[in-house]
């Protein structure tokens, strides 16, 4: 039977895990509508991202206040221990998305007509891939899934390819045309910013895997190697 | 006179302050490093600060569970909890910079021969900057130094002037001849990394800040434009 240090306990994990789901929420819309502002060309969903971060790091504070009131109130141990330790990475690799998701709509908001629809539609895409990581690995934090934490883990290969992809087609739009350089620079960057969130998408597997079976995946993750790391001298 | 309890508080939190200072040592060697093998295109160097990356990682989990630990066992309250939770994001904090150190590490080892001299010596001069601005902001935590890290916090112009200097040198360089682009995207990455370490140093100014006063330093800290987003259409 429960005693009252579990039920006061449960009751913490609950208000912590509610506290993720809101904030999880809110940095998938800043990433989906980051990919919208870019894809449109859209000032005013590219502010909306910009403002929504002020929530996002209010969020970020309530559950670091949480997660240090529960280890100090209730000594958990184990993997209650591990669980809200957990919740303290995961809050603030969403933080770190969501600033990168703020960074690409600043980009948006100083980006000219120059930049080709292709390009940013390519970008957007990948955005796309990486919002679909996110929601899974976000699932899998929610049902405590350790086999889905580790599938997001090991399978970013079509997010470096589509990344691959798309900077191999940035270097060529820049080589045309010197006037294409101001554009593309942002362009870049937001490309970047993009393959960041990915890797942190991979940091929140890490960190569920670590909550649910106490362990680290092996260091030598399956990785693509990085296009831009790559460019030939020409 | 001091009972049990504050003798073991006080002992763990000589260890975690030892653990920050061993940590913030080797992500400054990191980040001169860096720094050197910019300058000198020195593979070998390059090479032994990205091998430092998995002892900065293994301090970070070290100093993450000392912390833990910490809140569990001894349930500081008020300037105590403020110290050991502040101990953590700067552990956080100095991880990042290790890894944006190495990430300019393996652009030195990407980076042709067409990089021109005077444009890594810049960049490198940038990085000297941000290591002095890492070495105070260290001493501010070292020495409970609030006025300290106020300082560092309110004053990075001196580093976004540089940044943005180097940035319009980079812009020249690369609009010049599309041979360029290559190394240019390098070094793009490599003064958008250090810039980044500069604003970690911010992170742990802040974090300072609160461990010594429990407040927040205001939202709109004095900072320079950011002229990678001012570029003008061409």
């Amino acid at each position: 039977m429960p005693n009252h240090t579990t039920i006061a306990f449960d009751a913490d994990l609950e208000t912590i895990r509610s506290e993720i789901r809101d904030m999880g929420g809110a940095v998938q819309r800043q990433v989906a509508d980051a990919g919208i502002a870019l894809m449109r060309h859209d000032a005013e969903i590219a502010r909306s991202v910009i403002a929504l971060d002020a929530d996002v790091d209010r969020l970020l504070r309530e559950i670091e206040t949480k997660v240090v009131e529960t280890i100090a109130c209730r000594q958990p141990f184990a993997v209650d221990l591990r669980e809200v330790v957990s919740a303290f990475h995961i809050a603030s690799d969403l933080e770190r998305v969501g600033d990168l998701a703020k960074s690409v709509c600043k980009r948006v908001l100083a980006l000219d007509a120059r930049a080709p629809g292709a390009l940013t539609s390519s970008i957007a895409a990948l955005s796309s891939l990486v919002l679909g990581r996110l929601q899974r690995v976000l699932g899998s934090y929610a049902d405590r899934d350790d086999a889905e934490a580790a599938d997001v883990w090991g399978s970013d290969q079509e997010i470096d390819e589509a990344h691959n992809a798309i900077f191999g087609e940035l270097l060529v739009f820049m080589m045309s045309d010197p006037r294409n350089i101001g554009s593309s620079t942002h362009l870049l960057f937001c490309l970047k910013n993009i393959e960041r969130m990915g890797d942190h998408a991979t940091n929140i597997a890490e960190a569920v895997h670590y909550m649910v079976t106490g362990g680290r995946f092996a260091a030598d993750r399956p990785k693509g190697s990085d296009a831009s790391l790559r460019i030939a001298p020409q």
